[in-house]
């Protein structure tokens, strides 16, 4: 008789308090963790009991196939473990979360599900970004630049304004996104915007015309990002001004205190 | 001097363990809580020092005017007081969360933000529904059924299969949202779910199809709900029963464990 489960745990943007409570308590009872490669080192410090394994994805280079992933869960549960399939963002925004609690129901295994804050939401956001706001836009669309052609057929069919476009694996598609987004009713002056590593610590932004987006030179490395299209992005360049105004203004304040 | 602050914070889709861990740490410390309607009470409980009143809006029933919870906002954190402004979900989906940042900006208060779960992306989760599958839907829609005029045009131009519709604020538009759908590439076949208070405790959810979706009868009460549209209502059903048969299977063997 097994006593073993898997839980799904989505470990969000990347910094480890923007776990969800339920998703901490998961890591913290965990006996095994199995972990994508875009989780951060700092989330796995959540799990002090667990033997941790990486069968991480980046970049198309698949380090453990998705059949493998599903029997070394399925065989642990079995063992009696508890397992926490932790996967970066949410488990269910292109993140095959799906497959994996369908083939642990097929094996009967008992499977739970923890949803993460996803990167589509929090990214933008870690630039000043909101996906809507009043008068701008009531609507988002978020998407994969990969694979190219689905892509392309929404790009196309998007209405040019009132929509935020939250393109994910997008860096390297840029051209394909601008021209896509081109084709249909958006313009090369289109608000445009780029974050790179969201909550990580190693944050970096632009923004700009969608016109430009192929031609921004990125940061070195290859950490993941994406690209946001919309109104919006003007919303975000006033955001951020306020946040970093207010985060002046608390500056100042601290060294009043100190009498520097 | 002031001392004071104001975290925007985002309460996730009802469960107070749905928070973000750094979320439930601003509610902690917080010397005043400012809460939207749709706050569940046992969120509240995470602030057990602070002062709290509801500033709730609840189907166009604005208890409080948008400009007056600027105000108190401002006036609390300059009388040095430690604010969460609390928003159902996250706050910068249909949240009017940018709003509030630029207001306090501009009155230079220091402003801080932390995202919250959206139940945009939870709430279909709650009935097993994955917003995107592979083969099945690499991209979704995230948009307000109201005002009805901008919800037309996106819906009228969206592919009819491979993207994901979730429509908030739904429920009391469930015949203008069909109308609008059928309006484009949609058939009154494409599959169709109505999610209920999900992670409330008070669930409820149908699946079925689009053309189905005005007649459906809703649970009494005035709880908020979504409209999921796309073939990823099927993959819900399979993976609802995924972890329906897992818990089953988990019944029956604390059933044996209990010797009954």
């Amino acid at each position: 008789m097994t006593k073993g489960k898997v839980t799904l745990v989505g470990a969000g943007p990347g910094s480890p308090d923007l776990l969800t409570v339920r998703a901490a308590r998961a890591l913290a009872e965990a006996d095994l963790v199995l972990y994508d490669a875009l989780v951060e080192p700092e989330v796995l410090e959540l799990a002090p009991r667990a033997a941790k394994f990486s069968v991480g994805k980046r970049r198309g280079a698949h380090s453990v196939a998705q059949e493998t992933i599903h029997v070394l869960m399925i065989r642990a549960a079995r063992a009696g473990r508890r397992v926490v399939r932790l996967k970066a963002g949410d488990p269910f925004v292109l993140g095959r979360g799906g497959e994996e609690v369908l083939a642990l129901g097929e094996a009967g295994v008992p499977v739970e599900v923890v949803p993460g804050l996803s990167s589509a939401l929090a990214g933008p956001l870690a630039a000043g970004i909101p996906v809507t706001h009043r008068k701008v836009a009531s609507a988002f669309v978020v998407a994969s630049a990969v694979p190219a052609e689905p892509f392309a057929k929404l790009a196309a069919s998007l209405p040019g304004r009132g929509v935020t476009v939250v393109v994910l694996m997008a860096l390297s598609a840029r051209a394909a996104v601008r021209d896509a987004l081109l084709a249909g009713a958006f313009d090369r002056k289109t608000p445009a915007a780029i974050v790179v590593g969201a909550h990580t610590g190693r944050e970096w932004s632009w923004s700009g015309t969608l016109g430009e987006l192929p031609d921004v030179v990125l940061p070195p490395g290859d950490e993941p990002g994406l690209v946001v299209v919309g109104d919006v992005v003007l919303v975000g360049a006033r955001m951020a001004s306020a946040i970093g105004d207010a985060r002046a203004i608390q500056d100042e304040r601290m060294e009043d205190c100190l009498g520097t």
